[in-house]
Formats: structure tokens, sequence, C-alpha cells
């Protein structure tokens, strides 16, 4: 059984990772989704949360799991047995980011490469960020989001 | 079986492209190398030459094939019935010609991804341009390409 | 009456770059595509044809001209009383290259500014070369190229 | 009538904005300073202050006028009946984050479309971080910013 | 004697410094490390913990010395007297703030040059917060800095 | 005696090359012009024909020579007892290449350090290709070349 697992912040879970998540499930036998726990950063949702989200907007595709870590990307490959790390690729400064990691995360457990996908055009623009600056500016981003999503956004900046 | 294909000029075969093809042969059940005959290239090695030189330099991996193709990358995926498009990724600019490439396949066939990988940092400033202009000026090579291609290639330049 | 010019090669015109003209049609009163005739570059299609095929392709828009021109973009723009130099920007590379044009038509005519409009994400990945690749391969390109272009690129290919 | 309108912090506004707004404001009938409070990030200047110095930096100028705005750009836009919105582009980095906020106010508010110009060459490496690290450390910023611009940054440093 | 300084945080120096500083050291007769105060950046380690790192780690070196200054490079190039500020370039993003860097402080100080040497490739995914990442983190970054320097990281993070 | 090389085609030297020139001949003992003689590039002007250029263009500085070559950069170093190769940046794309061909050189001669020197902005939109194609189409380009290169341009597009 080949598995590969999905890092990110998923602070929230967006339409241009449900599109890399779909093709890449479609690919292997189980897809991981690894949900960093970054004391440096302040998400707006708690792993728990984040987590929830990503399974809900997720449950239409079988073969998908996902758990937090406070550790080492490699790490955790090493942990599920993983053969890869996926990540979504759409700009060049993501380009020198994931390149810096996957060579990184090479270093650090040989046995797991790092594959990027390309981001379909009509998510190019997107990440967790603008989403989260429009729906706290009350803009619309229901084409952006899962319905769950976008509940748990307004809940958090009082919107409903 | 997931199939996938590895499409290039292949003029020659270098140690990038070669640990692009391990790593991706590990991760699913064959790998085709697809060797692009363009008419509006002038590559120094016939298609043939180019296949020749990639199944001896891969021969201690099982699963790997090579045929040419003078069709879209798209339709060459679909009559192998490929799951996947493997291509190495260095630079910037391949960033952006990869992104543009990835898309127009995947507009031409749905069924197929695009996976990248992210090159060795030992052979990221590599290629097949550089490789041939540094032959043919009889600087060392030994490096960076098999012995077989070093061999076509000093054939090729009258270097023998 | 604001006059501002599209230059390039148009070789043929796609729907990226009908995209771009409709956008800045709406912001000034007349908008005249220069069709660069450069010796150097040997395009497919004549400057006549391509003439043809962009009032063809906008003849939903009324505030269009088109002509060829062999000098200079800034001299096109003084004889023709432009105030900006349209183009459209999809990619870094892109870029850089509008930057170098954009800042020697400034040094070359300090009148005219140059303005660039993103493209819509849809055509981000498409420009004229990959057009004619595709159609030469047999690909289908309804979605990127209008009836009247499709039908000049089967014909000099051979295909109808 | 058309507007457009130049959305950015301004904190402070310097000698790149100057030049943008004096060639875009020659463009069009009016030409409107979106001046964004962001209760995020933490500006030197308060919105009005940043106004004022936008106002008397810009007096050479008849059609411009300057607004603070704690809502999308979008919604600005609509409000000020736009047609479009004006940035510069200097660098790569600036190109990518462009782009994104370009194509999510497009979704935001179709009426509206971006135009990026040219930061002219003198100006392609200023911002306002640099004016205010190097008016901190007392460096020599005469070139960069109006007088008014390097009284109220002396003033903020205590160095008058 | 021509004397060239090598500014930046240094948080702490790692292989990548270490292999431009014994490069850039054989071209000119001194090289001196200036060591960014900065007030707004927190540092993991102090200035003089750096500085003591730097010197441990360049001990083989006879023509290095380091300093720390709270101001302005082309200040501190001034009062050293140096003909060139050397920094490594690792990827496109270093680039565009170097270049902007050089400008700046040729802007300041004219009688001083900006001189970029390439990262050796087996660095170039390497800098100073990655090395922090994956020390807290616990993974090995032996190959990366030096004795010193990894026995100050287990200190710092608690894990020796 | 620290000797540096500039290896380009020259084809021809225009005021980019100059300002490099000029300050890495401060920073060195002497510096030498590497003028490429590529027998797959087409150059305009022979190799003699661009080495006069150079040095009537660079005849106000004592310390420069320029030399042809057929064979690689980092054999003409070795053979001219080099330190460093000297090499102007202006764009994203020029880094690129430029760490290829640093990496590269390193390789074939490790004695030997690439130094790359940032472009003053005014002539970083510059290259002897738009020097050229302007030149041909009669536009002004005094501020960007020398008079003897004007006249050597002039004559060769019949324009005197």
């Amino acid at each position: 059984m080949r598995i590969v697992i999905y890092p990110g912040t998923f602070d929230p879970i967006h339409s241009g990772h449900i599109d890399i998540a779909e093709r890449a499930s479609r690919l292997f036998d189980k897809l991981i989704f690894a949900v960093a726990v970054n004391s440096y950063k302040k998400p707006l949702f708690s792993a728990q949360e984040r987590i929830d989200m990503i399974l809900e907007s997720m449950k239409h595709i079988n073969n998908i799991e996902a758990f937090s870590t406070e550790g080492l990307v490699a790490d955790f490959a090493r942990e599920y047995k993983a053969v890869a790390i996926i990540r979504g690729l759409r700009h060049v400064s993501d380009f020198e980011f994931e390149f810096q990691m996957a060579t990184m995360n090479h270093h650090l457990n040989s046995s797991v490469s790092t594959l990027l996908m390309v981001t379909s055009e009509k998510y190019i623009h997107l990440n967790s960020s603008v989403v989260k600056d429009v729906a706290r500016l009350k803009g619309d981003i229901s084409n952006f989001v899962t319905p769950v999503v976008m509940e748990n956004l307004k809940a958090k900046f009082g919107l409903t």
C-alpha cells in the first residue's frame, strides 16, 4: 500500500487544497493530511477545528485521513510509512519555499520524495490568508470554501 | 497497475534525469520515458539513439520503458493508460514552462495529472545543453552523464 | 479623445488577447492593435492575415482598429497620438520582458505610459506558440481561439 | 467621467508612488488614493497623517483625491464608481502579489480592471519600509520623499 | 589593503555563510563580518553570541574579523574603509532583496560596490531559520553548522 | 596581483557593461574581457570588432585588457591566472543563467569564484539585443553606447 502525506497549516482548507487532495488521492492508496501545529504561528482555528473542516470538506473521498503534528514533516512521513509528500504549487514564491522544504525533508528522510502538483488555474490566486481577509471584510467566498468552512469563518468573525 | 510517463527531449539523458526517474519509478508500477520527436528542434541525437542511451543508463531499474512520440504528450498518456506525467523542476524558468504544460495537458486529457519532482541539489544547474557545450569544448562531464552517453558525445564531436 | 495601442505579433490572436482588448477598450476611447512585422521572426501568418483575424475576432467591439508596423512601438504610438500602450501579463517571464519594453518605450517616447493588464486566470497558460503546437498536432483548441482562427490554422497545417 | 483608484498603505508616500500617480492621473479624469486602514498592520502614521502627506505631496496635480478605507478595495471602487484600479510594479515579488489581488478584485467586482504601471527605473528599489529604515538610521532620503514627508519622519523618530 | 564587509544577522552562522566567507576572504586582504543589531527583529542569539560563534566557526581563516552594528551597512563600510560588500545569493527571492539593498547602499555610499557570490549548490536550500526550526524539532543539523553552533542551539532549546 | 575576467559576447559593449567593468576594475589589479567566439550564435560584429569597441570604450581605465576565446570560461580563467569571474546581474532570468554558469565554472575550475555585480538601475533594462533592435529601427541609443559603437552600428545597418 502506497501512502502519501499532504502537510500544511490548512487554516482553513480551501478549494485549492481540495483540488490537490482529490487528484493526489486517485494516484495513491491513501492520502493523509498532516496539519501543522506551530507554536510560533497563530492560526485562526485550532488544530482540531482544522482537522474537522478537512474531514467534512473531503468526505466525498474514501482514502483520506487527517492528523495533527508538532514535529518535522520528515518524521511524520516516517511514522505513517509514507512514500511521498504532496504539495500544491501556485506561484514562483511557492516554488522556492517548496524547493527548500523538499530538499530539507529529503535530507532528513531520504526514503520520501516530494511531489508538487500544479494548482488548477481557477484556484491559482487563492490562499488561506486571502480567504480569511475577504471573509472578515464580508466579501463573498462561496466559490473558494465549502459550506462548513464558510460557517466557521462567519462564527469566528462574529458575522452570523 | 499505475503507470506514469516521463516526457522530454533527453538529448542526451543526464544525471538529473536519472535521479528523477529512479525516484519516480519507486512510487509507481511502471515509468515510461516519452522521447519527443520534434521536427522544429534539431536534436544532436536521433530518437533511437536517445532511447538507447536512456535504456542503457537506466538498466539498473526494472520497471522502465522508453518510446518516442511525434504527438501530444496528452495523447501519449492516454495511449499508454498513464495516470500521471512526471517532470523534474530545477528553476523558476522551468517552473513557468512546466505550469503551462501541466495546464494544457490537463485540458487535453483531464484523467492525467502532472507531478513535479524537485531535482536533487547536486544536479540543480544541469541541463542537456550545458552537458553538450562542455563536452564539445572538452570539459569534464563524467559526473553528469553515464559512460555510454560520454562515449556517444565524444563520437558526435569527433573527440575520440 | 484618449487612444491606446496594443502591440504584439498576434500570430494568431487568441482568447487571452481578446480578453485584454475587450477590457482595455472599455477604459479608453479607441484601442489600436499594432501588429509587428519583424523580418527576423518568421510568423506563421502574414501581417494582413493576422490583421484580418484580429478584426474578425473583435468585431463585437466598436472602438477597435488594427494596423501593421515595421518600426518602433514608440514611433507607432506617436504617429497614432496614443496616450498609453496596453500589454497583457501572465507570467514572471512576461513581466521581465514587459518591464524592459516599457522602460525602453518610455525612454524613446516619454509622453506614453505602459499599462499592464492581468490576464484572466483561465487564459494564464495560453500563448500563440502553444495554440499553434496543439493545432498542428490535432489537439482541440476551440476554447482558445475564435472560429476564423481555427479555420485558418487548419488550412495552414493542411488539416481541413 | 472615468475615475480610477490607487489603493495602498502609503506609510508614507514616496517618489515611486508620486511618479505612478502623476502618470496615471493624465490618462483618466480623476485619480483617488484609497488609503488602507488595516487593523492587523501597524503603520507608523495614522490614516489622516498619510492622507495629509499624499495631498501635500500631490498638490501640483489637480485631479487627485484621497480617502481612507477599512473595507475591500473592490467595494471602495464600486462606491466611487471607479473603472480601474492602478498599481505600481517594481519586482517579481510585487508581480505575484498584484496578480493575486487583481484576480480577487475582479472576482469581487467584475466591472473594475486592474492596470499595473511600471515604476520608473530610478525608483525601482524604493519602498516605504526602506524609506523608514534609512530615515530612522539618519541616512539621506531627500531624493525619495517630499519635504513634508521628510519632516514628518524626522518628527516620528525624534530626529528634529 | 582592500577590505570587504559581509553584513548579515548570522543568527546563527551556518555552512552556507562559511562557504561564502572562505571564498571571499581569498579574494581580498581582509573580510569583516558586520553583525546586524536590529531592534525590530528578535534574534535567538545576542550580538555577542553571534560574533563568538562566527569567530569560532571561522578560526581556520586568518584575515577575518567580526563586529556588530546598529547603523546602516553603508556607514559601517565607510567606517571600516571597505571597498565592497559581500553577500551570498541562493534564490530568486534573495536576489530581489539583495538588489534593493545593493542599490540603496550604493546611493548612500557610492564608493562601495556590492559583490554577490553564488552559494554552493549543497547549501542552496539552507538558511538560519530552517536551521533553527530543525534543531528545535530535534532534527539532525550536523551537516549545516559547526559544533560550537550545534551546542549553542541545543542549549537555547533545552535539548542538552 | 589579483586578476579577474569579465566574460561575455559584448555584441556590442554598452553602458551597462561599462558600468560593471569600471566598478570591478577598481576592486582588483587587472580586469580582462573574455570575448566569446561561439560558432553557434551569429554575432553582428566579429570578435576583433567587438574587442576594438571594448578597448576604445574603456580607454579611460588603465587596468583593462580584452581577448577572444573559443573555449570554456573556466579554461580562460586558468590560462590568465584569474581569481574570479565578474558578471553583471539585471534580472531574475539573468540570475538563473548566471547561477548555472557559476556552478558549472566552479566545477570545472574550483580555484575561481564568480562575483555578480548589480547593474546600476539606470541600465537595468539594457541589453545588446535591445540596443541593436533600436539602432536598426533608427531609435536614439546615444545614452546606451559610446560614440564608436554608435558609428559601428550605423555602418552595419547602412544608416550612415
